[in-house]
């Protein structure tokens, strides 16, 4: 028998990995409650991936050839890990689609609708009925998406559906069906002014880092709505915090931050027009079941051609 | 020159003011804080109602012929004017259908991505993240709309879009455009405990009045929500919180009360599994560019015919 080890930093089902196990002829499951020290060199697979590995514990991972990250973003894998070239590298990208965006439009209808307002209300037992108290619908809006991958594609279509015009930002400006319109990043501080609500699905990357700062806040409507389900480190907080306490614009909704959690010393947690999420908008009811068939999948693959079928990361790219 | 009176009890622009006093010659418009004691007698149309009006006031009104209403449900006028065959009344049914929907939306989504208690936690700045928090999709799940008019077809199309299957009930079960199913209220028992969300937009009449009650809060999923933006009286309020206290139910969401403003002694402020509107579910942002054209249509169908055009109340069904 192989010493050979899939090492699932994440939980599976144990039927899901009884089914595996039959899969992978030769190769131990392992839990990393269950991981031997004696263990480290023999991982091959990693289901998830866990902050805790030391420097030394990664040096140890000789033998490791590809992890199948849990989450869409890969950006908190250590830089030795990702430009391994030994390590193929793949992600869930895709099954967060539907609760992202679905955040996304709690937040909107919801704060059009004047439904966070009403639940701090009821808390001091307040029947307060503003009869023309700031709420919108979001008909006839100006939906602007950064990133129009499948996160932004789905935020498109139900846009859409609310009657909004939905323009797209990539890269290079290329058409993205479900979008009225696509700009490249290059060209969007020309229709940025025009937005009613700019949501960023943006990863971290070099490119990225602080886009959203102090000049491009400037830019927005004194209506504007911002939401972060990307990466917090596309956004300077100190300009945030300050177009927001000055009310340069409406509001914003941040699910993602520089450091998580957030400290508790923040001054972002007391601002009255931002939302803060504990990073949750992708967070998924079914969680195992989504998953899983994508890690089989791309287990059939690795077993049978020594590749991945679907998911890989371009690590170059960091997405 | 004429002394008929329009009287606004509700607001209308200067300018839309000016665009119906060329259509109606020979009427004096007026507001209710102009409207004299010798006033009264003269007054033939209303628009919108004032409940303050004393019954020795309502019987000054000698010459009224039509009140056009600002509202959708009309079950705030008083019987003797509802009663009073000289009397035609009009509403403002349709305009509403997109904020209500937006509310429900709002709720169920916001409520479904934790966004309500991300809200209380930031008020303590605590990043509390849990992996499994009761986190729902609306993708596949089942909602049940009692009512299905011009708001519940709304609901029922971005039900769908949100990938719903949505069951209608109506008075006798017909099909309507944009339901899986629909069936009658007798027939309903039989499908209420399969839904996971239920939305009554029923109005106030003798046939809804505490049709939510004891017995049927009990037939339904123990993770049900239930939300009311059609009128207050459909609801038993002593068993909708029993059922809430004994978390028998998941949750629910109201819009709509028996007293309005709730009374601050009221017991449902306190409930952590409710959430409170002040009846603002169909507030609409640019409320006179909405309700003016109806306004207008049955004024120069009034005017022109002596009967009106459009969103005329059906005085025995009382919508």
């Amino acid at each position: 028998m192989s010493n050979a080890i899939i090492l699932m930093n994440n939980q599976l089902k144990p039927q899901q990995v009884e089914m595996l196990t039959q899969l992978a002829e030769g190769y131990r499951f392992v839990t990393k409650a269950d991981l031997a020290e004696g263990d480290f060199e023999y991982v091959e697979i990693m289901y998830g991936w866990d902050k805790s590995y030391t420097e030394a514990q990664r040096q140890s991972f000789k033998r490791l050839k590809w992890i199948q990250a849990t989450s869409a973003g890969v950006d908190y894998l250590p830089m030795d890990i990702i430009q391994n070239p030994q390590i193929m590298i793949s992600n869930m990208s895709g099954i967060h689609a539907t609760p992202i965006a679905e955040s996304v439009f709690g937040y909107l209808l919801a704060t059009g609708r004047q439904l966070f307002t009403s639940q701090l209300q009821q808390r001091e037992s307040n029947w307060n009925r503003p009869e023309h108290g700031g709420y919108f619908s979001l008909k006839d809006k100006v939906l602007l998406v950064y990133g129009t991958g499948n996160i932004g594609q789905e935020i498109a279509r139900i846009g859409h559906n609310f009657s909004m015009e939905v323009i797209g930002i990539n890269t290079n400006g290329r058409a993205i069906e479900g979008f009225d319109a696509c700009y490249a990043t290059a060209e969007a501080d020309s229709i940025v002014g025009k937005a009613d609500f700019i949501v960023s699905t943006l990863p971290a990357t070099a490119n990225t880092r602080h886009y959203f700062a102090e000049n491009w806040f400037k830019m927005l409507k004194a209506t504007a709505l911002f939401i972060n389900v990307g990466r917090g480190q596309t956004v300077d907080e100190t300009a945030l915090y300050e177009a927001l306490k000055a009310k340069q614009i409406g509001g914003a909704y941040l699910d993602v931050f520089h450091e998580e959690p957030l400290p508790e010393s923040s001054t972002l947690w007391e601002l009255e027009n931002l939302l803060i999420s504990p990073h949750i908008s992708g967070q998924i009811e079914h969680f195992q079941e989504e998953t899983f068939p994508i890690f089989k999948e791309n287990l059939v693959s690795y077993l049978n051609e020594g590749k991945l079928a679907r998911n890989i990361v371009a690590k170059d790219k960091g997405y």
